[in-house]
């Protein structure tokens, strides 16, 4: 009851008056497809009606319900963790990687590879209590602003994504955000910025313990990942936290190709919608070659299975929440 | 909005005209600590009150939701679905311990202990994605009947827990089962039987791979088992799924403890409660010695705590569903 008045709360915020749904994507292929989807799956006596039991969407987050440029979000709150950790304890930047992540030096980090992005998200995101970990995050998120637009992190989200997201609860979808990004990471902002609560956040997770600290019961972050929710791992996690296929999925990368063809492979109404990164004017342009989001083997498997692709520059009347 | 109505429409046929809620509930202070603090959690000017956000409510489920004994009833699934395989393929036995699983031979298998029913575990529940697992419950369900009482082993669930849920429900909570029973196995019954959706099922997990089958993609079973949903589990699961601690946790032996303490350890009002089968007459007898459902640490805990400890004779009018 309190979720369907807030989403409805949030819709009638997103829709200026008069304006019909969606009202910052341009008319064209993509929004009618996007409409008459859910509408029809919505409506018992359409061939696309959708039980609302079963009426799940899946959104991966970065660069599909906002940017992930010039590097993902979550990267830039480790940079910041690092400097916080560095100046409070010299000691603690005792290896090449993590005193360059201190230094905030971004291409030495990056020419780590793997191996040093593990090494920092170690570091800088274990050794406390999750909720501890999750207030961090909040606190970082109050005032972290975006190293080339300057705009609060938060702001760095995409409006007709989140119009789609209230046109789709006001249908009685359930949202879940399936992102390769840290679950505990989101939780800290999924509720507030996209009306997603934490239990409807599905991503990455690091290693964790329950411990009794001090005479109290915690579950405490440890070093160590214990589940990539990218690629195969997307279906994987829906699986098993939702424990069936979405019908509507969203993604940019890819990353999100294994949870398209997942979702696409169930039986009745389904609708796949990429991303694709379209406008270096207002947002980036970068698809085939990039290293971070890059849409290749999924841009061609979209033209073969006849998935919507959303291009940015000719599909979005506005890209940024006013 | 469906899921209200859902629950109201189970909540109205729980209740015979004219009772109070949780009619099949003596009267005593078991049943008033209940009501009182459901109450003042749904109360904005009551002292006890939750904002319906933080209203997550976790429940496991063998012995506390419905029986198990004499054994666990995944463990009568796994029997069955041994003797099935065996029958099909005289080769499938071809261990000593599928053998005895195959010939029903209960008391041979858990004299194996752990590792023989991980054995079995794995030879039944992996090789198929799991939606056909989910099916192949499901089958079972609609014929299994309980070894010593003949009943639908569906119907072995305890009246007074299914009002409760009711209750909880009207009150918008947000009900988890988490329990240390297979997550894909519970989901083949949860909704129908409780209520409660798949996606609000924690439990233990396989392992499982996301695979293109003869073009198709699925989430397929291994063999193998990712993660134990028992003991401080439970709330490491609860930490991943939900990303809060629950203000309401019910379970009945000391599997549940570490939860019942975690959930107790926040802030603001918490109800802890657990079921002591003490009902050798209309269900079992048993708690500090039972190999199955031991409650022992869990015991004293409730007293120390002064935590609410169901006396199963003594404060149920009804323990089956009619």
């Amino acid at each position: 009851m309190i979720r369907v008045a807030a989403a409805l709360s949030l819709a009638v915020l997103a829709a200026p008056a008069f304006a019909g749904p969606l009202p910052s994507w341009n008319d064209g292929e993509s929004k009618a497809a996007i409409l008459d989807f859910i509408g029809a799956s919505a409506d018992p006596d359409a061939e696309g009606y959708v039980p609302p039991e079963d009426r799940i969407a899946a959104f991966d987050n970065d660069g599909t319900l906002w940017a992930e440029q010039p590097v993902y979000f979550q990267f830039l709150f480790a940079l910041d963790r690092a400097r916080a950790l560095a100046a409070a304890d010299p000691d603690w930047a005792n290896t090449p990687t993590l005193a360059a992540a201190a230094a905030g030096d971004v291409e030495a980090v990056l020419a780590g590879g793997e191996h040093a992005l593990l090494e920092i998200v170690t570091a800088t995101h274990s050794g406390m209590p999750v909720e501890v970990f999750i207030g961090l995050v909040a606190e970082w998120f109050a005032s972290a602003r975006h190293p080339t637009t300057g705009k609060p992190i938060t702001e760095m989200v995409y409006q007709p994504m989140l119009e789609l997201l209230d046109h789709l609860r006001a249908h009685d979808y359930e949202i879940y955000i399936v992102s390769g990004g840290g679950a505990d990471f989101m939780r800290a902002f999924a509720e507030e910025v996209y009306g997603v609560p934490p239990q409807n956040v599905i991503g990455s997770q690091g290693e964790v313990r329950f411990e009794i600290v001090d005479g109290v019961a915690e579950v405490v972050k440890d070093p160590g990942i214990a589940f990539i929710d990218d690629k195969g791992g997307k279906p994987v996690g829906i699986s098993r936290h939702v424990g069936k296929r979405p019908v509507f999925v969203a993604g940019n990368s890819d990353g999100d190709l294994a949870m398209a063809q997942w979702a696409a492979a169930g039986e009745g109404p389904r609708f796949v919608l990429f991303v694709h990164h379209t406008d270096a004017e207002r947002e980036w342009a970068y698809d085939r070659e990039s290293m971070i989001g890059r849409l290749d083997a999924a841009l061609d498997a979209a033209a073969a299975e006849g998935w919507t692709v959303i291009d940015m520059a000719r599909d979005w009347a506005r890209v940024w929440p006013e």
